[in-house]
């Protein structure tokens, strides 16, 4: 690679573009085998493959990563890897601070905001982002907070990039539902209370959250609202009207994992009062079901 | 740390005895403080502290880990972190051999099946295991696969650790449904498809599968099941009685997030016949709903 380095500086002029040269030629299927000492390679054999490495048009990528519910100890290795190998990181408000710290440092940041849905960016704006820059050859990190197929918008976000032949991978996060109830120490599912779990978003429109309350308010099971602290008292008033009962315990949790965690505990007919008190804020998450009443024994985090 | 290390092992008569000391010590709050010199202490504080330790009944705890549906990149730090740190593991049929690879190479193995739910060792017996070990002032890492929350049945594990008072902690791993669908290029909500996304376990009882089969039948949801495999011709014939469409798409994904996962799809009313013709086997994951059709679009992983 030494004796390479003066004939690739010729060939890309910005650091930019010959630090993107050097990892793709090292992350090249046989240059790999070569430094494993799995397959024998000439010089003359790894010159040819820079040659043709150099040919190639500079194609840029998108990982659309899952940036986990907060704590960056819930990062998976996948995501940091690519969080290390980005030129550019277009990230939500749901990301913590403590995972957009490790990203690549030299990597520019873009905000696009998305606080419940009043986007700084529109959405459409965010997808013709992401084809913009990954036209420009750049490797582009878009940052999300949790997982981003659960609402994240990432199929939308992805389909631009689908349609434009641009290359994406996707990386799964700890959705804040997972990480939040770990923390919490509430099983979503558990043989003695909930066969199923079920996640929704709380998201109003003009002020009001149509769903699916029959289905909802049926027993045995565990309802996770995200985004949904606006919609709380509406969320009762529905459960309750649909049949659910009065006490069934419910709780709020805001800023999961960190450890500025707060949980708040209660009832339907009670949890609107208590999270006022309390002066919770979001993004904060709701878990409806039996299962809350494990919290009680279960609660090892604090 | 060097002066000390004999009058330690007089202390300690095992390897591992000492080397839990020495974690213990390293991580004492006051230890580290000093090591990143934000406080200074003499070597005579130093040793008062390690004789504080000393005296202290070695407590055992367990960790229950998440291990991710498979590719062992999908691991969280935490969670490796706590793999290194074991003494032994307890772990399911359904972690993957990548990720057993990585706990803690002198940790004992023990196995406890769990294949659906023809348990190698019965619920309680597990429970008792893990507090039996972790008694021994051993730490315990309860290996599972997915989510431990998340049909893992770790609630009523860790309901047992904490009636014998014996600590532990939870690391919530990335579910099946999340990593599958990340890897299957099928977003589980889509404001165009699903507004909801519920998870249920398609373990029979008695071969018959009692679920809330109206509720699951409504359109505009994403219905992920687990271990429904074996249903999964009742699971469809269920779905079209209580109203849904027969040609409402479905995904049957075997070993998802691996280099062998494959993804049979199709609609209910000819599901059951593909996935014969293709012999998928068990643990599979089904995804039910207008989602599965993005498929075509964002494939991107092979």
């Amino acid at each position: 690679m030494g004796s390479m380095r003066d004939s690739i500086k010729g060939r890309y002029e910005t650091t930019q573009s010959r630090r993107i040269f050097w990892e793709n030629f090292i992350d090249h299927p046989l240059v790999r085998q070569f430094l494993n000492q799995t397959k024998k390679m000439s010089t003359q054999q790894l010159i040819a493959l820079v040659k043709k490495n150099g040919i190639q048009k500079k194609q840029g990528e998108v990982f659309l990563v899952g940036g986990g519910p907060g704590d960056p100890d819930l990062l998976t290795f996948r995501a940091l890897h690519l969080m290390q190998r980005s030129d550019v990181c277009v990230y939500d408000k749901l990301v913590s601070k403590d995972v957009l710290n490790l990203v690549r440092r030299d990597a520019e940041l873009i905000y696009v905001g998305k606080e419940r849905d009043r986007h700084t960016l529109p959405q459409d704006k965010i997808n013709q982002l992401l084809v913009k820059l990954a036209k420009k050859g750049m490797r582009v990190l878009r940052l999300k907070g949790g997982d981003p197929f659960i609402f994240g918008r990432g199929g939308e976000e992805i389909e631009m990039l689908m349609e434009h032949k641009i290359p994406f991978q996707v990386v799964p996060g700890i959705s804040a539902a997972n990480g939040v109830s770990s923390y919490a120490g509430i099983p979503l599912t558990h043989r003695d209370y909930a066969q199923s779990c079920t996640f929704v978003t709380g998201h109003m429109k003009d002020e009001r959250l149509t769903l699916e309350w029959d289905s909802l308010a049926k027993p045995n099971q565990t309802i996770v609202i995200y985004m949904g602290l606006l919609a709380l008292s509406q969320i009762c008033v529905e459960l309750v009207k649909h049949g659910a009962p009065k006490d069934l315990p419910i709780a709020v949790v805001e800023q999961g994992t960190t450890s500025q965690q707060r949980v708040i505990t209660g009832a339907l007919s009670n949890i609107v009062q208590k999270v006022k008190r309390e002066k919770l804020k979001s993004p904060s998450l709701i878990i409806i079901g039996n299962v809350v009443k494990l919290r009680k024994k279960l609660n090892w985090f604090n």
